[in-house]
């Protein structure tokens, strides 16, 4: 049967590659890529950069597909999201049916970690769900931009016997989650941390993390928050592109 | 100036290890180590399996503490464990004192990833604010439970938008979070999700991930809750400790 490995690569420093992943890139026959528009050329690099390090001798192919457009315009989030992962699984599916041989090992490499607001899991199992295609899915995890954040930082994500909330800023951006102190935030294209400076919370911010772009700040929120909203604006306008996450610490009450 | 790393190795498997960690290993003179009295000794053996693979040729003296106990009959849980905190800080700071020299590494090793339900960040905090010792902290990041779980299910920990909380047993028994559908919990020692069998959600199970003893139960929490359960005590027993996380996934009402 045909074999499709999810391989967590970390949050952007090649040495988060783990060994189980140096082992799994060794097996791989075929990549796929979903080659964004907004493709950021630094990251292609990076890719290359730990298949170099790490699979020096590997004879393998890069089978690129054309990611379909968002409508990022649409109020519906969820629908608009699920109607895009629905396409890109089409895509994905076509690829993996052209290109993938009955015995072979191909591969999805995700930055980070694969369980954690990736979207390539939901779509192989799409794909499974449609009945037309079989194969197994193995994922391998990886260092996630929230642990990477957390140790340049030296911070614990947790307080003594306290939750955690891992959100969007998105979400963010509408209330302070219910019942928790200790906030992470992913995907936030918005700066959503700035509708909260009236709260008594440090801030641990950090960009590019793991990359010799590395950005990061910590501080009392109301303190550096327009800090971190000009430094992010200013590397974002420099680069072209930013990955950035935070974790919001609001001191008991 | 003395160092101290704080190095995550992952959830189980020695392949958790990142190429990060095997050059921070590498790097280390003594290897801080406390010994419980509840002490597991298949750790010790993985612990000392990690060195020998990662660090063959490394000269390094492991120096062992005595593990303060812990008052685990107190009904203020917080308050018990900062007792305990600061008393496992004063038994670290005495072996860094006796034991590290000035220019030497140190190396506290961590299952999963220090910034997750650790104590080792928050202890060495409490020594440098007691301002006797000085020392720079490296924290390197690691393949957490949380990430292990997800990747033997196969699934990812967030649905499309939403939030996931982390949490503790202890908190799980008292009540399902707010405002969130997805819940991993760490640190259950008392089978809390017992407590949610009217909930319609789904419940993946996983203890001793990444070792040969690993075990997987996925399913209708309802429907597996009961079979968890007594895996869970059969296998406790006959190993004599046990650990295990798992995901609660509510379906949207």
């Amino acid at each position: 049967m045909m074999q499709l490995k999810v391989i967590g690569v970390g949050a952007g420093d090649p040495d988060h590659v783990t060994i189980q992943a140096v082992k799994a890139l060794n097996q791989v026959d075929v990549f796929f890529v979903l080659d964004k528009g907004e493709v950021k050329q630094e990251l292609v690099d990076l890719r290359g950069e730990i298949l170099q390090r790490f699979a020096p001798n590997l004879e393998y192919r890069v089978v690129v597909g054309q990611d379909p457009e968002r409508d990022r315009a649409s109020a519906a989030y969820v629908e608009s999201v699920d109607d895009w992962r629905r396409r890109r699984a089409d895509v994905c599916a076509d690829l993996i049916a052209a290109e993938l041989g009955e015995d072979q090992v191909g591969a999805f490499l995700v930055w980070g970690d694969p369980s954690l607001y990736d979207s390539t899991l939901a779509i192989l199992d799409d794909i499974l769900d449609r009945g037309e295609l079989a194969f197994e899915i193995e994922v391998i995890p990886g260092i996630s931009s929230v642990s990477a954040l957390a140790a340049r930082h030296r911070v614990g994500l947790n307080q003594v016997g306290r939750p955690i909330q891992i959100t969007t800023g998105r979400r963010l951006a509408e209330k302070w989650p219910d019942d928790v102190d200790d906030v992470v935030v992913m995907l936030d294209a918005q700066t959503a941390f700035t509708a909260h400076t009236d709260q008594d919370a440090e801030i641990y911010w950090g960009a590019y993390l793991g990359t010799p772009d590395e950005l990061l700040v910590a501080g009392k929120l109301s303190d550096v928050a327009a800090e971190i909203t000009e430094l992010r604006a200013e590397a974002r306008n420099r680069k072209g592109w930013i990955m950035d996450t935070y974790l919001l610490r609001r001191n008991r009450r």
